[in-house]
């Protein structure tokens, strides 16, 4: 990039807004994806607001620069790490909450505000944004370009379930709006849920309406050991029809478990030795309830319930240690990173298929000598795995064969993470040409010049 | 079109099933919207499977021939009937239920089934399809193309919340799937939500995998009258506060309440003489419940929380009186129209502004000597009014205007009906420019030849 161009962008967010070559901070050449490349754009721009998201976005389309969004670059499909020489804008100085309105339910944020703060603010009000991605520093904006998911989704649904509408920034500069605090519409297509996912290839998200939900005051935390895996994936559906209406479904396999139990001395689970002898897979429900009677009866039929479908037993959790397995559930990841995981996976199937997608997995990994292992989101099929395979083409062969087995299986290559750079070229590979051409189409009607995030998810 | 073309749509779906000219009954003209212009197709061509849909949309594409999708024939908007010269495609024999997968909570359609006949199926196993948008000789696939709604969005979402996959046919003959069995899904551009509520311009959807719910086995329905509307739009949101989950949360203005009751002479609603004279609006609760003691609770709870927020009385009506009014308020729409009605609305504004926006549209139902009345969706703002005004230029003025005003309170033209060809002009000049342009050129990237659906929507 030319110093002419550094000087127009310095010149749209003022000169302290822009950081250039080795003054940027190695924080932006990566997010937290094990695979992805660290990538060093020429510049870091932190607009102030929509106009100036604008300008930049206009600056870069004029001269053919590579522009990538980002929150908080908690990702983990390296989705909002910048293109070499390309431009990095970062949202974390549009990180206001705009409005909160009790009577739409809803509130309008930018795209720079973290879970954490947005829920600081909701929790007094009893209300609550209950997608739950287990990143709390994770950015609003990123959770709406890579549609975030989390654990509640068999309750409350992913991102696109909860977002009302966006304002959004073309890369010829033009700001659109989409949607409202309103929670039906069909009048014309439906940009909000285009844009939504689209790990920031089509527009810039510069203001989001979220749909807010009322807070549940009470909840409960059931562990619930199995014989095996196929158990508990045959008795999620029969809690589902139970009418408990569980918010979290769980599942922790052996390996995880040990990992979890080993980290926490003091984590006191309430298993017997006896019981962890047999148990082979954990299921963890959580119920929420506006009444603590109702909590008691619900958690009383999930135990009957339970045991008809074969669980060893149904431990109540005491609210510490209800706390500490939920956190380490969501931090699977990390144990997987620090365990020396070359790969993780986030990948999809039809939640009754779970059992079958495992053992199809271990084959491959008996087949390639690889190590694969974790846990999932039992209620919707969302299976994260580490996987061990230090051999580069090993590794994509196990990979592609993991990616594989999902979409036989009627699933897809990522259930909440996205694809960014890290797993475009299996996307690329295994996905349909036409639907790969439609999806490519699609894009350039958004933006011919391809500068949005280029290089990431199609 | 010519004997020769229609020749080759013989040849692709057999001779009994294609009629042409002066043979096609004249149910085939038109829909249920009360201004679509009615339009004679030169052909009416009924398909068995994909294949065969796939071959007529190659077929259009390369002659240049209109091609309209049609369901049932009950939308609202003219977005089925077909062009004049041009082909509709009626999905009557693609109709079959496919599958009902229990573990997967979700059920396989064809276009062509109804909402009546899919319930039908999925009653004796206690599952739900829980979209109902008022009409259940509704298809499907309609229902797909609409994006409807009805009066349990606010507990369960439209259509699009509710559909997890497609198979459609794209206008080259191509066919593609898009999503699965499956909640969660980050993989790509949302190709699933962007063809829902496209009103079959994008693409045909030749089958549909619909999100099932475990159908609770209790309901109750209280009416409750207010002395304003005002007050009503205020008690929506502390309902929803109140942890009740309702169902349905309708609003019924005088006149439609007095349409009703004239209608039904045995309608027993238990509402006083005394309470009558005083109540200007009336809101209907509908909670359900797995079990019967938590239904009595929460009715107790919404009594109490009704009378705090000002509601005259709250009266839980008999069976046969819950099912007439919900089912009145479903057909409001024929008593508009039997009425004299010259259009009907359905826009949608943020809910707590239905009181705003109703004051306006009285205001300009004053200034344009129109009478506008109708009643609503309490619980989402989709306002459903009759209009009536006979001359046609104010009848546009007024439309134009109750639009307007919808919009500038951050709603929009339609909640559930669509664009169609009734209420595009209307899109296409009050709508971002910027946003057309956009939706157009989406538009091309699916169909260059603009053969689907031309002159609906968009």
């Amino acid at each position: 990039m030319t110093t002419t161009l550094l000087d127009q962008l310095a010149a749209i967010v003022g000169s302290s807004h822009v950081v250039t070559g080795d003054a940027i901070s190695d924080d932006y050449h990566h997010d937290e994806c094990l695979t992805a490349e660290g990538a060093r754009p020429d510049a870091v721009v932190c607009p102030a607001d929509t106009a100036e998201v604008a300008e930049i976005a206009r600056h870069c389309n004029t001269n053919g620069i590579p522009l990538t969004a980002r929150g908080s670059g908690t990702g983990l499909s390296g989705a909002a790490v910048a293109r070499n020489g390309g431009v990095l804008l970062s949202f974390e100085r549009m990180n206001a909450l705009l409005e909160i309105d009790a009577d739409n339910h809803a509130a309008v944020v930018q795209p720079g505000i973290t879970l954490a703060e947005l829920d600081a603010q909701l929790a007094p009000l009893d209300l609550v944004y209950p997608v739950f991605p287990g990143e709390y520093s994770a950015s609003l904006g990123g959770n709406v370009n890579t549609n975030a998911g989390g654990m509640r989704a068999i309750k409350y649904g992913v991102t696109r379930h909860n977002v009302l509408g966006l304002e959004a920034v073309l890369a010829t500069g033009e700001v659109i709006r989409t949607g409202g605090k309103i929670v039906k519409v069909s009048t014309g297509y439906d940009l909000t849920q285009l844009i939504i996912g689209s790990e920031g290839t089509l527009a810039l998200v510069t203001e989001v309406t979220l749909k807010l939900h009322p807070r549940l005051p009470h909840a409960a935390t059931a562990l619930v050991p199995f014989a095996t895996l196929e158990e508990v994936t045959r008795a999620v559906p029969r809690i589902i029809d139970s009418g408990v209406n569980p918010m979290v479904l769980e599942y922790i396999d052996l390996v995880t478990m040990a990992m979890l139990t080993d980290s926490d001395a003091d984590l006191e689970l309430g298993v017997p030795d006896e019981v962890k002898d047999t148990a082979l897979a954990y299921l963890v429900v959580v119920i929420e309830s506006s009444h603590p009677d109702r909590l008691d009866a619900d958690i009383e039929i999930l135990g009957t319930r339970l045991a008809e479908l074969g669980a060893i037993d149904t431990y109540v959790l005491p609210p510490h240690a209800a706390t500490r397995i939920i956190e380490a559930r969501e931090k699977a990841f990390f144990l997987a990173k620090a365990a020396g995981a070359t790969d993780i996976v986030d990948t999809v199937v039809p939640r009754a298929a779970i059992a079958e997608f495992m053992e199809a997995v271990q084959a491959l990994a008996a087949e390639t000598e690889s190590w694969i292992a974790g846990c999932g989101h039992a209620g919707d099929g969302n299976v994260h795995l580490g996987v061990f395979q230090s051999d580069p083409d090993r590794h994509k062969e196990v990979m592609t064969g993991l990616f594989k087995i999902a979409q036989d299986l009627g699933g897809a290559i990522s259930g909440e993470h996205g694809l960014g750079t890290a797993k475009r070229s299996y996307f690329l590979e295994l996905e349909d040409p036409a639907k790969i051409e439609l999806m490519r189409r699609v894009k350039t009607a958004f933006e011919p010049n391809g500068i949005l995030n280029p290089g990431a998810m199609i």
